[in-house]
Formats: structure tokens, sequence, C-alpha cells
């Protein structure tokens, strides 16, 4: 490889680290819209926002006209020991493919949590324990977050309380227990401990839980214990402000060899990981000095972007939170069990909701099959093994590189490597042993979901 | 942070990385003890050793003068995908013990094989590839070998064949899964595909296998197929030159800050990671040229230096390998089932074996309560999920670093990280519930597995 003078793996100084999160919102001309009450219909203020979450987080939140954010000389110590993170050349993928097209991945699977929610749990934690607060409350499916923000309040020595899906609870409990390892306390989804998990169990005692019931519960024990917040790792303004990290580590280190990226691809479930990556390159777009095709990546069994619709929704199932305008399939849709990722949910970020709607992005879907497909070549090859979620955009990149090999285009390809798959092997066992299957909801589900909306 | 000038983690440029291994032996004087022949007892000639290995790794492993091997190109690429790895500065852990001392880490876990296996099973799958073969066998216990082996093989699209002791098989889905994901087949042993595996079948239905038995499977299957050869991932002369690369990049990195180590540590099993760090320290203490403490840290359950003999034993329980003058327990000594690590091995890499006995380095022992403290500690300050093997060296750099506080000494402490601890979650999860007991083998145990060593 001594022909080529970008190295496999383009890692920044420490002091080339971004020092500021850049706030995308401030270069939209249309902006995101606001977050609803969902009794009033009135956007929600800062002292509704402040009993539920943390104060500074709440102006990070609502604050749509700032640029840039300074990192917290904090945040910033703790990012160094895991950041900067990579941008590889995948150039034993091109070799595969045989394709002229130059792929990069940014990889953010090399910290423990496995995966970019590291980037913002650990902002939440700090700013949680600078308003002095005992703890914080979550939620978690997969488990990637949950891990992310154990880390982050072990590093802040902050109480963790975790409300996990009871059936990941049960059927990860290697997620579970690395959870527990960083001190958090982790509780099966609907728990006897709240008023509201006691209300499900009651009407529905052989329930294996969901999402949406598990934020229900976080939120409810963090509104009702003295020093408590609840906080997200997706969706929210605040997580895509804090992931543009992602996105200012990848640009610099693009700048740093002249490389133009023709072509950005992440996979998308609430946006956070995708919303980071392209921030800034989004901004350029936004602010007229720069065009990029930018591609979001969605599972077929839970195309928000692709076959949802633009509209006020309730962020849970449990339609406890704000109302959010999202390209959603409905908040009581829940996709096939037997889809193996994350990417599960059913709306997305205000920000790339608006961004799409206005046509500064694209969004495509695809399928499980393929998607591991794609994984298991992409492993093989890179040496990496990757989360499912990643692996929709390691699809998609590699789709669009075939497509240089036809046109003969030596493109530059960049695509958003998320996390790692150690905790998803079932899933991998299920694609070698060819029992996974694809779930592709039909029209008439998604209208039956559609039709629930609220109206107003 | 900012008043100091070492980054959190020291990275090399890729030109700065070693492009050749260092032989460790050639600046012993006092060399290893060659291998014997089980039969005649004389020393095995390269032409017995190249029925069983590739020709190539026997002439590194019966080579003691050469002090260089040119790292061919294309393990030079491969390594360029997940090297340099990083030698970590440990501020957190530092500030969390309240010690003066300094404390680095160098971080080998960063590549989905999880562990520094990879550094060697890289250039075993090359030499394989070069001298035309079609596949490779091996064994493995815990796991992180054989996934090291099958992304290797897959690289070089050579048949990976691992035999894999049936009790991790049926423990250790997931390790199994990543495996096939990288194209191996992974068969539990003992199996009905070898002859010796239906002996020891018929003679024992209900076994859940040993590594000694997996080890006579894989060179059964070796031997008896045309363009097969057997691989193993420690212990041997060559597998310590392949991991030199650990060391020089230590070594390039120290030096690059003007850092001089005082102490270095490393976990002991086989001896393939400790003899990798401590080579180039090592040779600059056997010229005379340095000085430096150098502490092999084992298991209280299986302690091979500390309460072992050095004499010549079997490499495998199943009696069919060569002989190795060693430290070992004999060759028949299983450590409980019940100490969750890998580091289960009798015996200790030859090279090693000589030093140790030669006073050039100490060993300790700690028990695996006493490791998990360290493991979890480590995790929650410096946020790296260690592996069992690893926390080894934690546990004793910590026990050293709390020694500078007593007296005060800023001293340079360096250790291996080998890996993480993905699929360690069960032990995790034993210590988490108070259910980890620890395993001391007494005295009467030790003296009867000494006794079956054999005599000439």
């Amino acid at each position: 490889m001594a022909e080529n003078k970008i190295p496999y793996k383009i890692y920044l100084e420490e002091q080339e680290m971004p020092t500021k999160w850049y706030n995308l919102r401030a270069d939209m001309k249309n902006k995101p819209a606001p977050l609803l009450n969902p009794g009033t219909h009135e956007p929600m203020t800062a002292e509704e926002l402040n009993g539920v979450f943390c104060e500074e987080l709440v102006k990070q939140e609502l604050n749509n006209d700032d640029r840039f954010f300074e990192i917290p000389t904090e945040i910033q110590d703790f990012y160094r020991m895991y950041r900067p993170s990579p941008l590889v050349r995948a150039y034993c993928l091109e070799k595969k493919l045989g394709t002229p097209a130059h792929i990069y991945y940014k990889f953010e699977g090399n910290n423990t949590s496995g995966s970019h929610k590291l980037n913002s749990s650990i902002a939440q934690a700090y700013y949680a324990k600078k308003q002095g607060l005992k703890g914080v409350t979550t939620e978690t499916g997969a488990g990637q977050w949950g891990t992310a923000l154990s880390m982050a309040c072990s590093y802040f020595d902050l109480d963790c309380k975790v409300y996990m899906v009871k059936v990941s609870y049960e059927q990860k409990p290697f997620r579970r227990e690395v959870m527990r390892t960083y001190g958090a306390t982790v509780t099966p989804s609907p728990s006897m401990e709240t008023e509201v998990g006691r209300k499900i169990l009651a009407e529905h005692p052989d329930t294996t839980g969901s999402l949406g019931c598990a934020i229900s519960e976080a939120v409810e024990v963090a509104v009702t214990n003295e020093g408590y917040r609840y906080v997200l790792g997706s969706v929210l303004s605040q997580v895509l402000l804090h992931q543009s990290v992602i996105g200012l580590e990848t640009k610099t280190a693009l700048e740093k060899y002249g490389i133009k990226p023709d072509i950005i691809i992440g996979c998308a479930g609430g946006g956070s990981n995708l919303g980071g990556l392209i921030a800034p390159f989004m901004g350029e777009k936004l602010r007229g000095e720069a065009d990029y095709r930018i591609i979001a990546v969605e599972p077929a069994s839970c195309p928000s972007f692709t076959r949802g619709v633009y509209a006020y929704d309730f962020c849970d199932t449990g339609k406890v939170c704000p109302l959010a305008k999202m390209y959603t399939l409905g908040c009581d849709f829940i996709p096939s069990p037997n889809h193996a990722g994350g990417l599960r949910y059913h709306g997305m970020s205000s920000i790339l909701s608006q961004l799409y709607d206005d046509g500064m992005m694209e969004a495509v879907s695809r399928k499980q099959t393929e998607v591991f497909e794609a994984a298991e070549m992409f492993a093989r090859v890179e040496g990496i093994l990757p989360a499912p979620e990643s692996s929709h955009a390691i699809r998609v990149a590699i789709d669009e590189a075939l497509k240089c090999k036809e046109t003969g285009e030596a493109k530059n390809i960049v695509f958003g490597l998320t996390g790692t798959g150690y905790f998803d092997m079932v899933a991998y066992e299920q694609y070698h042993n060819g029992t996974m299957t694809d779930y592709i909801p039909t029209d008439e589900d998604l209208a039956f979901y559609r039709k629930q909306l609220p109206q107003f």
C-alpha cells in the first residue's frame, strides 16, 4: 500500500479535537418545529421541561440560534480517553468490491459502551452532576444507551437507574451485567417499583415490556424522586448537538488529507448518529458553501422516513412525553420482534425530519438479510464486527461503491460505523443458520397506525 | 489536564510502526532449551516439525540467533488496519488511587478478536498461505485465539478448522458465532470426526472435553489432511517473536515522550502477551543497557511460575506433542473450572521460563476475586471493560501504584491490557452476585501432578 499517501486510519492529534459542539439548527432557515405540551398544544417552556430534564440540557434543547456550544473541560477530558475516534480508509473493502470508489468510515465502537452513545451520555451526566443532582433515570432497549449512560454516571459518581425492557433484560443478560459493572441499577420493565409499572402488570401480568413502558417508568421515577432527572439517548436536539463531535472530527480528518466527500451515509433510528455525523457537512450545504449527497439508511421493518408521515406525534408509546413534529409511523407502531438491530424507533429527530422535508437529504431502507450479508462481508475483510444498526450504513456504502464500479467513478464515500456487534451474536447466529427472516410492514399496517396520530 | 504534556493516548504514526519483529533469544546468553522428540528425547529437527507446522514458522521456531525478522509487507498491511495500538496514560486510575505513580497501559483489545492474539494469527495464516496450504487447524478454549485465527484466515482466504472444548462451545455460543462470522468451521471437542475423538467418546461418552483433547484432534486433522497444518496461539517461541510488535511499539511510544519505565507488568498464561510486551526491554536488560523490574502475574489457581518446577514436560495433556522445558505444574494438571479467565495453561513459554530461572524477571500470583475487584475499579474509571486475563496485570499495577503512594515515589508503571471482557460477563455476573469463589491448589495437589512429569 506504499503508493497510497492516505493511511489506513487517520487519527487526529489531541489539539486537533473539537472544543465546541456545533448546533446545526443555527444554520437552518426552516427551524425544527418546537416540542408541544400534550395537554395545551402550546410549545413547551423551559420551566415545564426543567421538571423532567436537567436545566442546562433544556437550554441546549431550546436554543435554535447559537452556532457553537463550548464543550466543558471535564467533558473534553473524558472524550480524550476514547477519542479521537479513527477515520478508516476501507482499502480492503474497496479491493474486495473491485471498486474505484474511495470508502472511509468513522468508527465509533472503540470504547467499552461499544457505540457512539457515550458522546452524549457523558455530557448529560456532566450537566446532571453540575446541577447537584443525585442521579438520573433512563430506559434502554438493545442496551447501548444504558451501557453508555452507566459508564458516564460511574465516572461522575452519579446514581444511574436503568429501566430495561423485560424481554431484553432476560435475553441480553450480558448487557445487563456490563451496566452493573459500571454500578447502575438495572430493573426489568414493567416493574412493581412504579405506579405505571404496577398498573400495567395488573392489566397484563404476562407482558414482556416495551420501550414505551420503560420510558414511562423512568420518567415517573425521575419526577417523583428528589434530586433525579430523566435523560434520553437519541431524538432530542441536545443529543444531536453532542454527537456533532463525530462530524467535526470527520471533517477535520478529511480536510487534513484534502479529501472532499461526495456521499455521506449513516444509519437512522432516532437520528443521533446520523445527525452528529452530517452536522458540519449539512451546515456547509445549508450555507451554500458545498454540496454533498447525504443518505439516511433505515430498516425496511421500521421505515419512518421512507414510508412515514411528517406530523406531530408522541415521543413515547405511553403518551406521557411532549409531542414532537417528526417523520413518524405512529407512536403505537412496534416493529416485528424478529428484527434484530436497534433502529426500532417509530419516529425521527425533529432536526433531521425538517431537513428531509426540505429536500436536503435522501433516505433509503434495506431489509435485514441484505444488511447482515453486508455486515459479514465487512467483518471478513475489514476485521471489525459491526453492530446490526451500523451495518445498514455499510450496506448502502457497498451499494454506492458498486455503482461506482459500473460507472468507473472514483467517488469519496464516507459512512458512520457507529458500533460493534459483540452483544448481537444471536442475530448473527440466525443469519448463519438461515433462520433470519425479513419483515416489511404492509400499507394496511402503516395506515392503521397513521390513523391514530394525534389530530389537531 | 492542560498541565500534562503527555496525552491520554499515545499513538504512533504509521511510519513509526515496527517493520521487524525482535527475536529476544538472540540476546539470551542461556538459550531456551530445545523441544525434544517425545520418543527419542532428541531435539526436534526441522524435518520432524515440518509435518505439523508451516515451514517458515518452523524456521522461526528454531532460530535462536537472528536478532530481527523482517515483517512481510502483507502482514504490515494487515497490522495497519488495527495497529498501532494506543499506549494509554491512566490519569483517571492514578487520580482514583491518589498515587504519585504514573501508570501506562498498552491496550491490545481494539480489534474484533478482542485481544493481542491477532498479532500472531495473521503471521501464521500468512505463512500458511505462502506455503500454498489449503488451511490450518487449531484448538481454542476461552475462544480468543480461535477468534483471532478465524479473522486472519478469512483475510487470506484460508480454511480454518477450530476444535473448541465442548463445554466452552456450549457455554460460549457467542464466541462460536464470531468465529463462524469469519467463516471458520467450529467443532465441539471431542468429536466423532477424528480417531482420537472417537476413542475418547467411547471411553468417556459424557466428557465435556479439555484443551488437551482439542489439541490432539486439531493435530490429527492437520497431519492426516493434505494441505493442512496445525497452528498454536501461545507458548511457542515463534508466537513470542510475532508478539514482540507489542513491546516494540510500547518502547517507541515511551521514548517519544522521554518516559523510562521502572516496572513492566503482564499477565502470564502460556506467555505470548508477556513475552511480546517485555521483549525489547528485556533485550536491553540482557545486554546490560538498562534495568527494569519485570513482573509476570499468574492466577493463584494455576501458578506455573510461582509454584511449578522447571522441567521437561508435554505441551498437551494428550501427550502427543513434543516435550518442552518449562515451568510447569504437570501436563495433567487442570485448574478448577470455577476459575473464570484464560491463563489456565499448565506450563509456560520456554523463553520466559529460562529468563525467570536466570533471575531476570519476577512472578507473583493473585486470586480471582482480587483480580475482579481490580477489573471493576479499572472499568469504572478508565472506561474499558477488561478481560479477566488482562485484569491480573491491572491488579498488580494497582498494588505497585499503592506502594508508591506509601513511599511517595513517582514510578513509571507500564502494564499490558491484552483484551476486552465482552465475552466474560458470566464471570462478572458471579462477581457482582458474590458467588465467585477462589481456588488455590494444595501442596498435595501439586505434588501429585509433579510426580507424573516425564522422567529421563
